[in-house]
Parts: C-alpha cells; structure tokens; sequence
C-alpha cells in the first residue's frame, strides 16, 4: 500500500501536503526560535537576537498573468517575500536572487527583470547584495530575504488569546476580481478595471505597517493573506486551537462593485482570493484603540473584523446569521490559474 | 543600435555577462564588505560580524545528467552552495531551499530531494530552516546559505600579492572525466569508471580544508573551482591584477589514466573541467609548510601548483616549455552538457 501512495503524483496532493512531505524528512534544528511553518524562518545570533530569512519563488507557469510585464513579475517576487516579513515585523535589509531563464529570453528581457527587483528592493528599503542565474524552460525568481529582529519582538502565528480582536490591514476582494477580468474574462467599467488589474500587477507589501503593529507590542499572532483571507484564518485557529467570530467583511468598495455586477458573491472574493498583501492579526483587546490610531497616524488602516473564540470554528455572522467560513484558497499544484 | 543589441538573446551571452547586465541595474548596498562577484554576499551586523549569504540554484535541464538520482541532485545542490563557504572560511549554519517541482513528480520523487536535501545539509552540520515549493516545467532546486564570519577572518578573492604561492585542496580531472563517461559515452575500465562518475554523483565540498585554511591566516585570496580550474586562476587574476606561473598540473591519477586510454590531454581534464569542487587559494610563502602540514593534519591536503607573478599573463611550465592557461570553463547557457 505505502508503494502504491508514494508512485501517486504529487498533482493531487496541493502545495500544503507536498511541504509536509518534505518537513517529515527534515532533521529540526535543535532550539528553533521560529516554528517550521511559520511565514519566516530564524536562526539565533547572540543573546536575544535573530537572523531572519525567508524565500518565496515566483514561477511565471502559476504567478504571472500573460498581461503582466517581466519588470511586474520581478517586483512582484520581491513583494511576496517583503509581505512575509512585514507579517512578522521584520525590516529587510538584503536579498538574494536565483533566476532560471529561458534561452529564449532577450537582453532586455534581462534588465527589465532587474530592474524590477532592484525596484521592489529599494521600494521597502532592501538592497539585492547577490544571485544566480541558470537556464529553465520557464521563467523563476527564487528570491531570499535576510533581515535581524530582536527574539522577543517578532510577531508569529502562535499567540492568540480568546477575546482577542482579529483586525487586517485593508480591505480585500481586488485581486480576486482582477484576476477573474485577466484569467476569466469578465468585464466591467474602464475605471474599475484599471484599479482592480492594478493590484495584480503592482501589489504592495504592507510593510509599515507590520514595523508599527511589532512596535505597538499589542499584537498576539501575525500572518499575511497571500493564500486568502479565509485560509490565515484557519492557520491561525489551528495553530492556536481557537476559532473567530467575523462581524465584518472586509471587502474593498471596488470589488463590491465589481461582485455587485458580475453576480459574483463578494464574501467569495473578500475570504477566498489570494495574491493579496494584508495582514490578518489578532490584537489585545485593550491595545485596539491606541493601535488603530497608531496605524492610522503613518498613513495606512487596522480594521477589526470580528473576534477570537473558545469555540475552533471559524464563523461569520451576517444579519444574525452565522455561516461557516471555508478552510480553502489559493494553492500551487492545486489550484489553476 | 542599442535597440539591436538589447533584443538579442541570451544564449549568445553565456552566464558571466548574464550576471553583469543585472548587475549594472542594481542599486549597490553602501559600504559592502564582500564585493559582488565573490563567491558569496555579506551584511554587516554588529562591529566586525559578518551575516553571510549564498544562493545558488541547481536546474536538471543544466546541472543534472540523466543518470544522476534526485536523491543525488538534491544534495549536489547543497554541496554547491557549502563550497562557496568553505572557499570564504565560513561554517554554513541553516538554508532555506526553493523548490521548482514538474507535476508530473511523484511523492517518492518529492521524498528523495527532501532526503538528499537533508542528508547535504547534516553533513556539512547545516539545518534547513524553511523553504518554498511551486510548479515548474524542470526541476529547480535554489538553496540559500546562511553564516556568521568575522569580517577581518572572511576570505576573499581580492588580496593576492606578489610572490603568493598558489595551491589546491585536491587533485583535478574526475569530474571531468565521469562526465565524459556520462554524457559522451566514453570508455573505460569498470572500476575506473565507478570512481569517476562517482565524482559527478558524490561531489564533497573542501569545508573542513577551508575553516582550516582561514584559521591558518595564510591565504591571501581563495575561490573554488566549480568553473574550473583554469577560469578560477583567471578570475583571481583579474581580480588582482596578476598573474600566475604554473608549474605542476593537478591531475589525479585516475584522471591521467583515463586521458592515456582515451586519447585525450590530461591537461584539459584537469584545467577546463568544473563542476569539481576543490579550493584556490593563495598562501604567503612563509606560512606554506605550516599550513600544509595543518590541513595534512585535518585529513586533507594542500598542493602548491605554482606562484603568482607580476606579469598578469596565466602560463604553465612544462618541462621547460611555458604555455598559456586559457581563460575558459563551464558556462551556463553558453555551455552545453
């Protein structure tokens, strides 16, 4: 039987289960600071410190739209892998890249994709420092972030309290409805597309943000919302055996819109997208207030959306109404661009 | 014209200038310790400590021949990465791995590059820490290698003097050798063969010679051979702005029977291979014994093979005769296998 499960095709097993798989032939270094599993992984320098890393790789097979440019892809790998650190608090200082190029590549194709990394690098403040390029059949930018965050600082998936408030970043649901008007052809105003396609090709991590929320020291766990709104919130329920309450959807009014004249349901954009940069954190209750405040004071937003229960279920209550929100977004292998 | 030029392909570039034409659009990190375009790149953390970073990615449509197991990619991906450390004295202490997985693989697959993964890993005392995994139409394996050094102890490949005596941790040609066995279906004797492809397969990284040699305060420039050896020379001579005058020529004896049965020159094998992974270094003339005696000590060696000469030209004395070492190697996209 285990013969016959181990010839299986790693296609039916999705991203989630083949990281498993390679976790379970892993020898742990001993005293981790930060979990396998976690958005980040850290190693101890000296007394209290941590090196930071973290690597994200973008393949233009599944991440990049045909629409999008190669300067948009290269930025874009670098945003992925920023989004992970903000997520933890973590300020980048230096990146390293591995290109697999096609042959078929010009030389502008080339600099374009550099300059698109150098872009998204200086855009957070990171410089790249080195990389390695090889020949792939399709495009692939391995991008490697290093940073340092003091042990006791950084923000993680596990600390969630019950009755704390779970809050995001901003509002979710455009890159959902610009990846249906580029992948599925669905149509709407001239003005609404341009915004909503524009946080495909130029996502922002919210990197501020994430310095202000490890600043505060009122956030218990922290995870961004690259796989869907729906699937941190089940991270953060399962690793911390709690379960939320939403009260509050946080769709963005453009993809309100958008659902509104699709006939889509705008729960189904705002929870189940991905490729969107918030991010998701559960707050001590009595830090909300000064933290939103503070959030608000640098430019950017904190908005509650509900809060964390005994009960492991994830629910949202509409009108009096509890449904169920879904363990399920985007994933490699599995799901389809 | 620069329209012309800049929609040229890449595959007329080879990878140096590849790496220069990105290179030439980034912003450089203001005051770099380690220079780009040395074996690995460096941040400086606190006074005098370095955090050291490599990447470097493995692609099966390169770096893999068809005989070669996953288990055995896997793990020549680590060791390329350990031998840019060793080359610079530093211990390796985690990675974090990038994985460019075809659909089309099954879970054993995915098990044996998480074994070989590991198994690269422990032996050379590193951990992998984290990681990333998407699909792509070739297998991509891009490790990234983080260490601590002294910024004063890190071996570079600037600092060659004058008067230098130049050496290698191990004698050259099996690699090049087994990969002509390999993929040109050359001859040779069963056991002779075992050895040399084994030297494909089992690649071992000089890191023990080469925490040893920055211990020993003896080099003065140091780079490994991946490339080859001849390109090694070159790089630390241009680097330098010297020059070297070789006077015996690493070969190892089963490379040297191999070149006799097959009618090749030895030379070629021993200078214009690469993927072999033994150390260049320069040593001060004074502390050769010493330090020859040491890395002797540890289980390894250390071959001088010539000196480094004002005159920036590469020869090669051969009984009597000076000939000049080209400046050629392995070279992704231009190279084939």
């Amino acid at each position: 039987m285990k013969k016959k499960n181990s010839s299986k095709s790693i296609k039916m097993l999705g991203e989630r289960k083949i990281i498993e798989l390679i976790q379970k032939k892993l020898d742990l270094m001993p005293e981790m600071s930060v979990s396998f599993g976690d958005d980040v992984s850290a190693i101890e320098l000296e007394k209290g410190r941590l090196a930071v890393l973290k690597t994200d790789m973008l393949t233009n097979k599944t991440d990049v739209p045909k629409e999008m440019s190669l300067w948009q892809a290269a930025r874009k790998a670098v945003v992925m892998n920023i989004s992970d650190f903000a997520a933890k608090g973590v300020n980048p200082l230096a990146m390293i890249v591995s290109l697999g190029l096609p042959r078929t590549f010009t030389i502008k194709d080339v600099e374009d994709i550099a300059d698109g990394l150098n872009a998204g690098a200086r855009e957070y403040g990171a410089y790249i420092v080195g990389g390695d390029t090889g020949e792939a059949s399709d495009l692939i930018i391995a991008v490697s972030l290093f940073g340092t965050a003091g042990k006791k600082e950084i923000m993680l998936r596990k600390g969630t309290k019950v009755g704390d408030i779970v809050a995001v970043t901003g509002f979710f649901g455009n890159t959902a409805a610009g990846l249906k008007i580029l992948l599925n052809g669905l149509e709407t105003t001239s003005d609404l597309r341009e915004s909503l396609i524009s946080s495909v090709f130029m996502p922002k991590a919210r990197l501020i943000e994430g310095l202000a929320l490890r600043a505060s020291k009122a956030v218990t766990a922290s995870i961004d919302s690259s796989d869907g709104l729906a699937w941190s919130l089940h991270e953060i329920s399962k690793i911390n055996n709690v379960g939320f309450l939403i009260n509050k959807v946080p769709i963005s009014s453009e993809a309100y819109r958008f659902a509104e004249t699709n006939k889509l349901n705008p729960m189904d954009l705002a929870f189940y997208g991905g490729e969107e940069y918030e991010l998701v954190v559960t707050i001590k209750p009595g830090l909300l207030k000064k933290t939103i405040n503070k959030i608000e004071k640098i430019g950017g937003c904190l908005i509650p959306i509900g809060k964390v229960t005994e009960d492991t279920q994830i629910l949202i209550d509409i009108n009096g109404k509890k449904e169920t929100i879904e363990s399920r977004g985007w994933e490699h292998f599995k799901s389809e661009i």
